[in-house]
């Protein structure tokens, strides 16, 4: 046994100082030296003298990849040197023959690339590096960048003039770019050996988020999700922004906990921000308050390429988008999510919209976001009944068509709300979300606007009849959050299905009990309040979900089995809901 | 020369009291001998004794027609009669047969068609005789028919209970639809002759709207053209609603003026309707308002399928549009624009919203309409200074890219507008509507959501970056009309593009000299107010019109090939306002 660790093992026993940009948490290192070789390829940027060349080639050899250097290939395609190159043919003769060069390298296996300073800035090339590689910006300060460089005159950017003036015009100019990549790492004069070892680790602890592509009839967009993406903010929207330039709608609760990271995120990627904060809470989803949102909009003089973001629940979302979709007939959109709730099923499908004085969202627009991105480190911040809440949302898409996501919620649901006694695991929080938004992404995906006669997006109500009764009686005071009510109602509803004779009886004690062990109430015995089967009905009716005597609800047929069904006699409805509210033969059932 | 008239003349010297749905002029019915027979089939539709065979035999005779009977014909293809048709293979079958019989008649050179009591209910068989020929209604009082059709046992639908009991339920059933029909004709016991004498006069007054169609990327709606429109909306609309139910918002001038003859035209044809009436003018495009309609429409209960009627002028157009879209997310909707400036500018193309303190129209959203009715009767009741004030659009239409337009409104114009010394021709303002709509649905089918970067529907703007500034300068006090700022703002869009070398500086003075004979400003110096030079660049820059010192406007090279030019030198169009509001050589021109 050798006394002296060799490089890469040496490699394995260090802090990473320079990965404070990472939210997740540390890898565990050790795990480094038997970790297989990355799936796609990883492009190192940033200015030159950062050392993407000298850091690139002892990386590579970490982590047993083929090196290539972008300016060599290209001095070697072009049969001259590149400061030939741009005098004789100009910058963007250059950056074309760099493009090509960059895709023919990244067009093969996995490879580890250093390229020149300017490659990353070009919109084209920085699209294909982040389709097909992982890269990192090697962040370094501007005196250190300047002994490097000094003396140099191969670097045709730098014999423009000053080499500190052209050094720092070209910083202020490319690191909100660089800011783009997908790990950022922070290198001093440590030497190649250190500052590989922490671009080393800062790749190692880099997980990319989740992706799913929603694509609807005239727009597609994705649902990114995953933990510290409002941290990544900045890099995950300059692709999808028309304008670097942003309009944040967000309530105070949220503003306080994840406004900061957001702006400041924003700002790195050089993208302007303004915000209006609104009450926390459904009374901002009002008129009046529609309007101090839009005047705010409006009075910080946004244009029409510049995006409202929704930083929030479903509050903030529905009432950024009704806003987003009005101002100059239409702003582009991005959501935000920072709750369970709204991050499986508000942000994903388009609806947006208010209250009035008649009814819930009955003011609104169908405006689908450019982007979704779910923070599913936001989960962390909150209070423990609404994560239960918003998992009663994930339960509901299993139960309506998604067989193998409700029995996968069965075995990890109490991990999900944090209910388990290991409390919540973040990986499987990512997972839900995807699922439940892939779910309703199929959904709406096969009817955007809610117009099939049957099934299609009305679906999406499976237990909401039930729900928004009991909501409706409870005067939404707080005292039962939506996803409470869904899962009381999902569990009536399952029991309707069985007393019509589509389901199995003993479905709706099972669903129950799930519910339980995520944190859930799961029939109205469980809350401080008596109801009325009549009152109930009534709110029923006044929601129009009556005609000619019955009701429409969704039922099931079993797990992942949900259809509409627009005439359930108002009856089987009363009988159920007397035995539910302990009146007993309340019309001699 | 015979003292008696032959039967075809007798029926030229007859008044037509029963043509009183019909708000055309009454026709000179002297020519009628000489007219050529109708180029479209004539169906006689209405109740079983109505006459329909009778009439209709010597209607044909009358015009020279075939006459066919689509009951003989079903029977003769069926090979027994229609009561044993229905009595062995049901209502449906026989609905069906007669369908394929209809079909056939009307594929071929124009007949006279008398159709069975029933045929017109059918949905099918109606929307093929609203497509292959023109419809007439012989509305008889109960007691008449009932005369003519006791005894008769060959009516299947008769036999079923008593007579008087049967026809009643069937009119009150049948009348909304038939009031579907193009024309309707009061019959009274007066004799076949003297009611083929009605029913060929009312054919002859009766004038087919024009139709233009709209063809967007994911919809495409009829604006129809032409007087009397309002009294027949109910027909108009019957086929493009998805529920017999309306709700109206209007302005209470317009109200006054048109919304009885609306809701009759409704009641015939079994459309319910409710009505909001705002108070008229630019002051009702705000959110307030927007408030108060929205649940003026929640309040009555508006369903998703209840359509939005937009009864009145430009603000009542933006408004109810504005709350068609955002009620349920988009209620379907329906223009009926009454003054000259709406049908021939904001009814078409889906553009709708509010104001704010920011400025004009900056919520709202695009919401296209299902159908348009511009009834040009109603023109007849506009001041002559908003028609002339509509007409400038019509004329800025040709100026942007229809040179036969503008040669055409040369022509025309004060015959539009009524500065003519005859007075305004309806025929010819319905024609110009057509023009002027099937310029704007062009440029719109072409660039919907105006997101082209150049040229597109900013065309449109032609005149009116200057107009805007104007109106601003007025503090929109109804001191000048829009379309009075737009007529001003065309001639100096001219001399700017004169004076930037794009067109011919005689074209300016002859488009003002056509201006003025239509009643129009084309000067700043012809109001009673003086401008600044310096204010009205001021509200250009505040219109988010300047960048980097330049300024978009559009510009043409000549009659109809106007373009989007987004780099007017600042100077050149102070030089040009300098010289136009007299400060002269403001800066050294």
């Amino acid at each position: 046994m050798s006394t002296e660790p060799a490089p890469t093992q040496a490699l394995l026993h260090d802090t990473i100082p320079g990965a404070d940009d990472l939210t997740s948490p540390q890898p565990d290192i050790r795990d480094l030296a038997t970790t297989p070789a990355p799936s796609r390829s990883i492009v190192l940027v940033g200015l030159m003298g950062a050392g993407k060349t000298t850091i690139g080639r002892r990386l590579a050899a970490a982590l047993g990849l083929p090196f290539h250097d972008a300016d060599v290939e290209i001095e070697q395609a072009a049969g001259c040197s590149i400061a030939d190159l741009f005098a004789r043919y100009g910058e963007p003769a250059f950056r074309d023959g760099e493009r090509r060069v960059i895709r023919r390298l990244l067009g093969g296996a996995p490879i580890v690339l250093a390229t020149g300073g300017g490659a990353f800035m070009d919109d084209d090339t920085r699209a294909l590096i982040r389709e097909r590689a992982t890269s990192i910006w090697l962040r370094c300060p501007l005196p250190l960048l300047l002994r490097r460089v000094s003396g140099r005159t191969h670097r045709p950017l730098l014999n423009a003039g000053d080499p500190r003036t052209v050094l720092d015009e070209l910083m202020a100019k490319r690191s909100p770019v660089y800011a783009e990549a997908d790990v950022t790492v922070d290198c001093a004069d440590d030497g190649a050996e250190v500052t590989t070892r922490r671009v080393a680790a800062a790749l190692a602890a880099h997980t990319p988020p989740r992706r799913l592509r929603v694509t609807l009839s005239h727009t597609a967009y994705d649902v990114v999700i995953g933990a510290g993406l409002i941290a990544r903010a900045g890099a995950l929207l300059a692709p999808v922004l028309p304008q670097k330039r942003v309009f944040i709608v967000t309530d105070a609760t949220v503003a306080r906990l994840h406004l900061p990271a957001l702006l400041e995120s924003l700002a790195a990627t050089g993208i302007g921000a303004e915000t209006v904060v609104v009450p926390p809470g459904e009374g901002s989803k009002r008129l009046a308050e529609f309007g101090r949102v839009t005047d705010a909009m409006l009075a910080a003089g946004v244009e029409r390429r510049t995006a409202v973001i929704a930083l929030g629940g479903g509050v903030v979302g529905d009432l950024a988008g009704y806003a987003a979709a009005s101002v100059m007939r239409g702003l582009p959109f991005v959501q935000i999510p920072t709750t369970l709730l709204s991050q499986v099923d508000s942000s994903v499908g388009g609806k947006t919209g208010i209250n009035t004085a008649y009814g819930k969202n009955l003011l609104g627009a169908f405006h689908q976001p450019r982007i979704v991105l779910a923070d599913t480190g936001a989960l962390a911040t909150l209070p423990p009944r609404e994560l239960s809440a918003g998992y009663a949302e994930i339960v509901k898409a299993g139960l309506i068509g998604d067989a193998a996501l409700y029995r996968w919620c069965e075995q990890h649901g109490p991990a999900i709300t944090g209910t388990a006694p290991g409390g919540a695991d973040p990986d499987l929080q990512a997972e839900a979300v995807l699922r439940a938004c892939a779910f309703k992404a199929a959904v709406v995906g096969d009817d955007e606007r809610e117009e099939k006669p049957s099934d299609g997006r009305a679906l999406l109500n499976l237990g909401h009849t039930f729900a928004h009764a009991l909501e409706a009686e409870c005067g939404y005071d707080g005292s039962l959050l939506h996803g409470e009510a869904v899962a009381i109602g999902l569990v009536l509803a399952l029991r309707l299905s069985a007393r019509l004779g589509f389901c199995d009886p003993g479905l709706a004690p099972r669903v129950a009990a799930h519910l339980e062990s995520a944190g859930l109430p799961s029939s109205t015995g469980m809350l401080n309040r008596r109801f009325q089967a009549e009152s109930l009905v009534a709110h029923m009716q006044r929601d129009k979900k009556m005609r000619d005597g019955r009701l429409a609800f969704v039922a099931t047929r079993g797990i992942g089995a949900a259809f509409t069904d627009r005439a359930v006699p108002r009856e089987a409805v009363m009988a159920l809901l007397a035995e539910e509210t302990g009146e007993v033969n309340f019309i001699g059932n």
